[in-house]
């Protein structure tokens, strides 16, 4: 048991938001202080996890995060900290840069729901072709529309306030964030409804009963959202932010130091030691072929100030009396932590495109949920001169996650050399080695879906695939989301420095407002970065930003509902759209 | 801290099992050996929870289990036990009492799926009417004769097997234990028929991917199965077990001592001491109103053998080097642990019987799923001469169970007297207080999903009310489901006694072959006592009774599939039946 130097600053969890912190700390206090980041497992990047399959190495295999939103009114954090570091960044096509009417293009993408296929556009164009028993008020609308429909039925302009204006709604008598969201659409959709913008919508986390105040906004899954994305790997941002930590010049800590891999957080204690408080058990774990255990080592460092970079899941599997705190105690429980599943099939040819189909998802009620048709290799800026192309074959969430589970076992699939690299790659080379070795039966079963999803009677066979379950631990989910019943405005500024008395802070996508997106993450360890260590305010991020919500008073008056500013507009931009839905 | 006399057994758990265990063990050797129970909260009964709302004493609302299958075939032990113990029993009605052509009864019961309603004769009657895109294969059927189909077109006759012999059938080139039972059914249903099962069977988990060898031959839910239940409630089970463990006269621990309520087992630690190598760490804790919390006393007892009479997540909730075993650590995650939730509202007359329903269930898809009706006071033998009718307005599980939880909070619902206790109860003992205070807003909720299913304008008030989610620790779930890919025929046998060299022991319905039921708890505890503990046979259990199913040999030889004796008739059956489902 090696005895080392204290640190100043101990952080833990080598995801975007520890390795943003240590950057940033590194960076302004480097000379003047000890600082460490350990990660448990041998990969940098938390959630950010991209897989190059072969002969795609411009067009990644996203297993985790994988798109970002531009411009002043998206993820201005991610956007300009992309910028700042120089890192190549391209758009993350939805099939929308197509004009309307175009031949091809998302309005032409398919959906396989209750044994029916029909196309985006039918949902407006043909809504008898759409097979649920809908209300008059719910027919002609795509989910994302009906989603803005039942926003503006129980708030008009909800999106348009504030978070503090939001928390200050009433709907039905009882304040807005006290509701599930699935309890308030029951009371303004027919089940029939919510059935379709669970099947239809794709994602049954956007539907889930989480806080109403959150879920109710939130159509940025939409289709027509515009998203960007990394040329080398969504990864690639904490990879370099890991890289500018050990490379920065001088620091006391020696640059080969200060990243410590393979190492668990398994108790954080509290000692005597009035310079030092925090006795951090860090047990020694080892990596194989991307599944990491313990071994048997343990190195106890003793710190002055801890950043705690980790997910619900992550907390809850540390040994701590900080969590014996009873707001901690009350809160930690405040968020969701819902599962989700990606897997990608390599093939030679888009074959896709010869149905009409090019960029966005097609949606299904099969357990496969969403295929995504991703890109071919010489379509790319710089990309190599072959077909071979990358489908998601399946991005599902919570429900269909256990259907997918239960294929993990059994014999590895091996794949094929595609034709632009024989005699470049070995064999066993061609599938890649992670923690989630792909079976051959998974690899069967989604291709029979996307056969199936796209009525082919048979596909080319794919030469390559690799999956990722976020369901496991130490991250226990793929994203969370804030529960109904809890205070999120109040809690999102509380948590990151949840107990006075002790300089341990908490920081991540899991407790923050941009739940399910790296913003998030960026965001509530900026800012912590600025109001417990005392950082100044970078100057690549836009001044005008405000990194987290202005939380609503402790004690909320209700008696005055908010208005969106421009009222008047609101209500005539609803009635327009309205309209524009019901057609005859 | 006080230090009690060491024990001779400590048994953790005050539900079925824990409190037979304790019975069982009392009755044969209290003379000789010093026994106590542990209980975490203020309540006998675990997972069985009977309620009786005011003016129904003799329908009670069963929170948790409800029903056993009595019978040679059925749950031998539950039936035998309660007859030797001398429990008054009563039919479970579910409707098929009546004979199929009655005006009234189960065929007419009612489903309302994807807005849709008609009855249950209409499966095979209407096909037409029912709102799925079934396969030719698939239509005509109701969800359990569906199951049947599907069964026996995987292997016919595989509930004609043993389990031994079950775990010996390959499909589609693969072990059947191996399969989840939703990967199982996607090769042989199309995906409308795998949701039809899911909607129209009530139960999610009765298709959720579990063990495809339990799950495929158990069709025990279906709507003509008979079920008893015990007149008092099933809970009177397990408190008359405490009871008689308690009475039962001489016995080295006093009476009153035999049984220690509000006892948390918060660690079980491994002492030098050779006779009493177990150290129990019993933290004090308080129940009120139902709700169980820690004191901060905490008793530290001795005992030379444990038995802990838990379910998974109670298990897991104990810190004990007896987790560091690496079987151990394999197979407690072996089951799935189901969440669950269960809502009764009581009214002054039985209004659904004006709509031609009497008994078992009406289903749907809205968050209610299930709707039983459970009866009538001046109905039932001995019962009060009034109206009053207890409905069990929803019975739900897994993906449904969030839409409730959202309506926990706010006022609580009050209710009213019922004329029949005018002046005989306080206005604030209408609805009982229990763990789970019910709002006024989940009745109403409730209360209108109940409307909607039955096409109801407005229906009589409810005046009392009772919900319990089975989802907190430390049950975790209502009950268990095998995982696939798991050797359950081992892990049963090995899971009663998983570390050697420990004398510690694992009972209860969790790792039983009877998941779901009380059968399960009795038969694991029951075969336990006899193996572990040198317990005779009980002269009331018939000797022909298997206790615990005879696993097949560690090494399975696939090359001989298993058939059922009486092949060709079992062949014949299954084209009779299949021919009666499709009619014209």
């Amino acid at each position: 048991m090696s005895q080392p130097q204290p640190l100043d600053v101990a952080i833990i969890g080598g995801g975007v938001s520890g390795t943003y912190s240590a950057w940033r700390l590194q960076q302004a206090h480097g000379d003047s202080l000890r600082i460490q980041l350990f990660e448990y497992g041998d990969r940098i990047g938390g959630r950010l996890f991209s897989v190059k399959l072969p002969g795609l190495p411009n067009v990644v295999a996203e297993v985790g995060g994988m798109r970002y939103m531009p411009g002043a009114d998206g993820h201005v954090m991610v956007d300009t900290l992309v910028q700042h570091l120089g890192l190549p960044s391209k758009d993350f096509p939805m099939g929308n840069e197509l004009p309307k009417d175009a031949p091809i293009g998302a309005q032409d993408n398919l959906f396989y729901l209750r044994g029916q296929r029909f196309r985006f556009r039918d949902f407006v164009e043909a809504p008898h072709k759409i097979p649920y028993d809908l209300g008059w008020t719910e027919r002609g609308y795509n989910p994302e529309d009906l989603q803005v429909n039942v926003m503006n039925s129980i708030y008009p302009g909800f999106d348009k306030l504030s978070l503090a204006e939001q928390m200050q709604v009433q709907v039905f008598g009882k304040p807005i964030w006290r509701y599930g969201f699935w309890d308030l659409l029951y009371r303004v959709l027919s089940n029939e409804g919510y059935q379709f913008m669970k099947d239809a919508g794709g994602y049954e986390a956007n539907v889930a009963n989480a806080s109403a105040v959150t879920q109710l906004p939130a159509t940025e899954y939409s289709d027509a959202t515009v998203f960007r994305t990394l040329k080398d790997g969504f990864q690639s941002l904490p990879l370099t932010l890991a890289q500018r930590f050990s490379e920065q010049a001088g620091g006391l800590v020696p640059a080969d130091q200060r990243i410590q891999m393979n190492r668990r957080l398994a108790a954080l204690s509290y000692s005597d030691d009035t310079e030092y408080p925090y006795r951090l058990h860090l047990r020694h774990t080892e990596t194989v072929n991307g599944k990491t255990h313990d071994l048997e080592g343990e190195d106890i460092v003793h710190a002055r100030q801890v950043i705690l970079a980790l997910p619900r899941r992550a907390l809850e599997l540390i040994d701590s009396p900080l969590f014996d705190d009873p707001w901690l105690k009350d809160n930690l429980g405040s968020v969701l932590v819902q599962s989700a599943f990606k897997l990608f099939l390599a093939y030679e040819q888009p074959w896709w495109r010869n149905l009409g189909l090019v960029a966005g998802r097609s949606v299904t009620d099969l357990p496969i949920r969403q295929c995504y048709y991703m890109g071919t290799e010489c379509d790319q800026a710089g990309g190599e001169n072959t077909f071979n192309s990358l489908l998601m074959a399946s991005y599902n969430d919570i429900g269909t996650v256990p259907f997918w589970k239960g294929l993990e076992d059994g014999p590895e699939f091996t794949g094929y050399t595609p034709r632009s690299l024989e005699g470049r790659i070995a064999n066993d080379a061609v599938v890649p080695r992670t923690q989630f070795q792909i079976s051959d039966e998974m690899v069967r079963i989604a291709q029979r879906q996307v056969t199936q999803l796209h009525a082919q009677v048979e596909l080319p066979a794919p030469y390559s695939a690799v999956y990722h379950a976020w369901d496991a631990d130490p991250y226990g989910g793929g994203w969370h989301e804030w529960k109904a019943n809890y205070r999120l405005d109040l809690i999102i500024q509380k948590m990151r420095h949840p107990v006075k008395d002790q300089q341990v802070f908490i920081v991540g996508e899991a407790y923050s407002y941009g739940q399910g997106w790296v913003e998030g993450a960026l965001t509530t360890a900026e800012s912590a970065l600025q109001e417990f260590f005392e950082l100044p305010r970078p100057n690549w991020l836009p001044a005008s930003y405000q990194l987290l919500p202005t939380p609503a008073p402790e004690e909320i008056n209700y008696a005055t509902p908010p208005m969106p500013s421009q009222a008047p507009q609101v209500l005539e931009a609803i009635t327009q759209a309205i309209c524009a839905g019901v057609k005859p």
